[in-house]
């Protein structure tokens, strides 16, 4: 494996087509194997040790395809699996919060941030965690909003339902005036706007897709892992599998990434256990 | 395995317990075994293929528990796999469909079904297929709905956000003129007051939980094979099942039952492939 070798991306679903999108952005010259666990998702609602067994098959999956370097493009399996990972792995395994959370813990001014996801991230208390980790006089506040993936993969991005239900999820991080707030889901980047629109201009909304690319570019600088751009990419810069419906995922990374892939490929992610 | 065995019921997860409950009301003697595929859920957006592989490790585990029928609780599951599960298996399996397509089929006036569901259901066409076979000049009309089983997890069955939703997700229906309409998720029985007041009161809603609950019962009969009574039933009577997240499965159960279950059992039910 060298610094030629992709980049491996995991998510539970589509979601972590965000961070792809980011990294494609800002790691133009990095090739990249993509993968959606869509058979099982989604990963929020489910337990610890589950969240783990599912990563680690991915993972054992990802290794066959010579990854450099992995990210776990997925809050809950960051949240759940990425210290179980990172202990297994002798290559570098890079979670959506640890970015955020310095990112964040940095442009507060009141200290006071509010962290919004997946009820499994919420409930790991993992940015809490972190957070304080970076900046110890930090006040964090979860919000789990289990309705907000539902709502992306409905297509209902602008949309005052949308709205409503970000607004009756923010009521309780309202009264806490926090003026930085983490978009702790990769879904929700898609409803930035929405997001915006009922959050106010004065709280600073905090993407952990575009901070995870930030941090890997780094983490590839200093290992000396960046690629030297000489790869022959005809075809296979970017690869995308997934454990079911590969035709919906299509679909679906169509609408966000910058071009149209052309294959997904299915694979059976039980024979990595 | 006699008349005393215990019923096999499943879903995907905790939507078959309005099926379960019908069951307890209408079978009161039988016993069940219920298992709720946590870990995997939802159905609705598997392709037909992994819904199979999945339906069938759960029919291999209920028969460990020497079942002497099985209800398949779960719309998708019925829609994807009931004809596979019901050529491999010598018990009689029970769909939540066949029930209902039958009681909408008898009960429309004008011959204009809608039909609401998860979008594996809709896409699957069985409704419509069944529907025909009882009566060939029914129009059938499939709306899927996917935002609606976050809202019942959500716990906002009487909520403005979820009758805007359904409002929404009926006004294709409303133009077709339907006078019957099937709740063709088991969730849906939960929204059961925010259909009737969105439909409004000439709109006959069917609830698949019930009908199946009676052709249970019927089939029971007819093959000599209900309950005698003589059962002990000390603490064994009912049994769940579930692959991750037992304490949640709980809690919701317990929204929904008659009494209150004092064990969930957590299983690996990737073991029964």
């Amino acid at each position: 494996m060298g610094v030629n070798a992709p980049i491996g991306v995991f998510d539970s679903g589509v979601g972590g087509l965000t961070v792809a999108r980011e990294i494609m952005r800002q790691l133009p010259d990095e090739r990249m194997v993509y993968f959606g666990d869509t058979a099982r998702l989604p990963y929020g609602t489910k337990s610890k040790e589950t969240v783990i067994r599912f990563s680690r098959q991915i993972v054992r999956f990802l290794k066959t395809k010579n990854v450099k370097a992995i990210v776990v493009a997925c809050n809950t399996a960051t949240a759940q699996a990425l210290e179980e990972l990172r202990k297994e792995s002798d290559i570098p395994v890079i979670g959506v919060i640890d970015a955020a959370a310095r990112v964040a813990s940095t442009v507060t001014r009141n200290d006071r941030i509010g962290v919004v996801g997946t009820t499994g991230t919420i409930e790991s208390g993992m940015y809490t965690r972190v957070l304080k980790e970076y900046n110890p006089r930090v006040q964090v506040y979860g919000k789990a909003c289990p309705l907000l993936v539902s709502l992306v993969e409905e297509g209902w991005l602008h949309d005052p339902v949308t709205e409503e239900v970000i607004s009756r999820y923010l009521k309780d991080l309202e009264y806490k005036s926090i003026d930085t707030l983490i978009l702790g889901c990769t879904h929700y980047p898609l409803l930035r706007s929405a997001f915006r629109k009922v959050a106010g201009e004065d709280v600073t909304l905090v993407n952990p897709a575009y901070e995870v690319a930030v941090e890997l570019k780094e983490i590839l600088d200093e290992k000396k892992l960046s690629c030297d751009g000489e790869v022959d990419q005809a075809g296979k810069k970017y690869e995308f599998f997934v454990s079911d419906a590969a035709e919906k995922f299509c679909d679906f990374a169509n609408s966000i990434l910058p071009y149209d892939i052309e294959r997904v490929q299915q694979i059976n992610i039980e024979d990595f256990d």
